[in-house]
């Protein structure tokens, strides 16, 4: 079945279903010109929006529908997660090529629904239109935050102690094995597999941590050096991380012993971990950590500090320390 | 130069200026993981998002980057007017094959500009990335209105009295000179042509409209036959429309005299107007007709009626009604 043998309003009849979770204060849903709904007045509104190009981000005859759609969504509540946000409604624009089915398209959707769910989003709207080649996919997720809580990029201070949420590098590896046709024939390779293709935004913790006072935070889409390098950017700081604080998985570290890589170039380089990573000031870290520890059975992990260096070092525990660059560290410049 | 020339934020940094018109409220515009602004709290938000595709909605080389930024901004202010809504924030996603230029894609920006500023509307982030082959525009639009002010799809009533705020046809008119590569040699012509190209929203109707009172409304996206259509169904009613007062422009009857064709089926069949079409109650028809010629020196056209047949019917002078179709009217499904 194609998109034109049931048109545009048989789509949104069948996809219609189940997008509508939170109907409360939602005064038009699917439907009309525009959605319409109202926000709690103390809040601030927040708005991200991404777009999925085939041959660019994914590949269709090697993505599932669902896997596309669910990570689509993935990265945009990942954006909502790293300003210390709630999502709440998304909306969906799709480019669908003559060659791309309506089960393909349901699949999509099916991915999208899956995770809209487990964080309580409305889809709301979008739109719906044809494409040449390529199937493109849009998704703006509006989120609110309380004014005064709002995580910035450029609000690090030199002292800040430097944190990230998850393990870092695992996504690269999964992308590893997909790009050179690797099968996941363990538990440890299907995990970084799925750090991949499913990634899970750190919605709860983004918001517990800005509710708590972190200062700035980002999602690690492009790699914690390049990443942080935003906020050191933005906050016209430095930061030292240290190389054994740095959170790698032991799946990440069986991989790089199996394929001759080094763990922490994978996880300081690795992109699309969509974990986040921030600063918060040097006395209140060690009560967030505990805390946030207490509330979601894993830890903060304190991997460094802010510096009023405006340089990025990566320190070795035997004192050595050396420039960090988007694919870990000079291995020539060294800071001592 | 192309995009890959100045990367991603060298990019930014070009288009970025003029973008934020109304700082006032906006705590991030550009530069964060998503823009954060507040809103009156006693208004409604409204979000309207539309996808524009090379080959699909647009050539390339036959329209400037101007035309194709001013018009895929106009039709999302058009649904936010046709919800009776203040334009607030824009939110600009684009995909650039590799055989864009910067130079394109700065003219893009330009034409997006430019309305924006004539409705006061801030671009306010959006996502830029790559695309094999086609460019890519989703422009996501959030507007507010008051929540007893909206204008829905589904609300005319049985004796409403069925309004247009402008010509209709003219669009379809322009379009059939681009199709045909017919100069626009005449100031009718170019008229027409502009109509197609460069199309206005009606906003500050909209706005208008809803504020005294309007019941529905829809803007003319696929022809006034089709997108009243939408209302007729949504509110489960039928109408009746004057075939002599249907609004056709001087410019258009040129036209069709010229070219062999009929100018109500053009006005009835034309779509991307984008002039509001929409119901009010009888007895506020006049005095609203009134006062929007007060204040905007244009008629609001009065059209016909909306019944309780759930038939959709054209009426001619001599008192013939034909069915009214997605083409016009059909010539052998007569009502009388």
């Amino acid at each position: 079945m194609n998109l034109k043998d049931i048109g545009e309003f048989g789509f949104i009849e069948k996809i219609a279903s189940g997008c509508l979770l939170r109907p409360q204060n939602i005064l038009k849903a699917i439907g009309d010109d525009a959605a319409a709904f109202t926000m709690g007045s103390d809040e601030v509104i927040l708005l991200t929006t991404d777009m999925l190009v085939e041959r660019v981000h994914f590949l269709r005859h090697a993505t599932s529908g669902f896997n596309l759609g669910y990570k689509s969504l993935a990265v945009n509540l990942s954006d909502i997660a790293a300003m210390g946000g709630t999502a709440k409604e998304a909306f969906v624009s799709i480019a669908v090529p003559g060659n791309c089915s309506v089960e393909y398209l349901e699949d999509v959707y099916k991915g999208l629904k899956t995770l809209a769910r487990e964080f309580d989003v409305n889809i709301l709207g979008g739109d719906t239109t044809g494409s040449k080649t390529d199937l493109i996919l849009n998704i703006s997720v509006i989120g609110s935050v309380p004014g005064n809580e709002i995580l910035y990029r450029d609000a690090a201070q030199p002292g800040d102690i430097v944190f990230s949420t998850g393990c870092l590098g695992d996504s690269k590896a999964g992308l590893y094995l997909i790009l050179n046709h690797i099968a996941a024939d363990s538990e440890e390779l299907k995990s970084l597999f799925d750090s991949h293709i499913l990634p899970r935004p750190y919605l709860r913790e983004g918001r517990f941590l800005a509710s708590h006072g972190v200062r700035a935070a980002i999602d690690v889409s492009d790699g914690l050096s390049s990443d942080l390098g935003h906020i050191l950017k933005q906050s016209s700081v430095g930061a030292s991380l240290y190389a054994d604080k740095i959170p790698i998985s032991e799946n990440l570290r069986l991989f790089c012993g199996r394929f001759g890589f080094n763990p922490l170039e994978y996880a300081l380089s690795g992109g699309e971990d969509y974990t986040l990573a921030g600063t918060l000031s040097r006395d209140k870290a060690e009560q967030i950590a505990h805390d946030y520890f207490e509330t979601f059975d894993q830890p903060l992990y304190l991997i460094g500090e802010i510096t009023d260096s405006e340089k990025a070092e990566i320190i070795f525990p035997d004192g050595q320390s050396h420039v960090m660059t988007a694919s870990g560290w000079d291995h020539f410049k060294s800071e001592k």
